[in-house]
């Protein structure tokens, strides 16, 4: 069980880089993302639904599954009205998702990106999020990613990374870029 | 310019994961890989290269060149007698490759992969990397990889992350996994 955590960029794209290893060695690889919209494509979902379509041609590395759970929920974003609600109820499914996959062992690796914000909003229960995880069954990595991760996830966590901000274009002004933020 | 630098894990994957991004822009994406042989391959080169040919056979998302520079060392092994000269020539010969790269604008995202480890035993000339990286031509996205990042390499990047120890599983006697550590 792995976290990657803190303000600094390289989170998410580190899972991503686990599971391109994890494809190569043949696991099936599973991504249950819990704030972006289904909408809004990451680069990286692209990507790793190719190499699943590799896989599905060739027999070269392993398959590859994405869940969308978010509705375009960020994590700056006020949590009241209608857009929450929803918020809400994606979240919620989403992690019914992850504990049902978790629970098959239906993945080699498992990538829960972006769970620590529905988690900071008490979305989710923490104490079942943390059961479910410490107690999984078989040899299943899974990798949680996100900013302030809570601490009851970091005591059961195998290894945790902060990545730390040092330098970021966006003191001085720049702008997000396709192709490197998203 | 993107530098990933720390003693905490995620340094190489999270350049992996920008990769993906960028593949999926249909960004040209190259990685000169330092210190990692050619004969020990990552799973990470298996993966982007798999998705270089799904670009060439449907031309979906960007083409990818994988180039190694290393010999096996590793930045802990001591770097005299002959290996380490075969280091220091791959080494320096790994710059070359890069260097040519840059200056024909040849890859949209160039991922300069442990090139720290290099640096920091001065195989390579600073001051010409950092010259060569800070008046690259166009609009070429660069990330550097690598732990101990030096200071002039830092002073001229635009987003420097550091990727910070919390908890590692070799602190409890858990070796290196495969599909994980590479």
């Amino acid at each position: 069980m792995i976290v990657h955590t803190g303000d600094g960029k390289g989170k998410t794209t580190a899972a991503m880089g686990l599971a391109l290893r994890g494809w190569a060695r043949g696991w099936s690889v599973g991504v249950v993302q819990f704030v972006k919209s289904g909408k809004w494509q990451p680069g990286e979902r692209a990507a790793l639904l190719a190499l699943g379509r590799v896989h599905e041609e060739s027999g070269e590395g392993g398959p590859v599954s994405w869940y969308q759970a978010g509705t375009g929920w960020t994590w700056s974003r006020p949590s009241t009205g209608d857009r929450a609600q929803e918020a809400v109820a994606a979240a919620r499914d989403g992690w019914a998702t992850a504990a049902r996959l978790l629970a098959r062992e239906v993945h080699d690796l498992l990538i829960l990106d972006e769970i620590t914000y529905p988690l900071r909003r008490q979305w989710l229960d923490i104490r079942e999020v943390v059961d479910a995880l410490a107690t999984r069954p078989g040899h299943q990595h899974v990798v949680l990613t996100g900013r302030g991760a809570p601490a009851p996830l970091l005591a059961v966590a195998d290894l945790v990374t902060d990545m730390t901000k040092v330098t970021h274009p966006y003191d001085a002004g720049i702008r997000g870029q396709r192709g490197i933020e998203w």
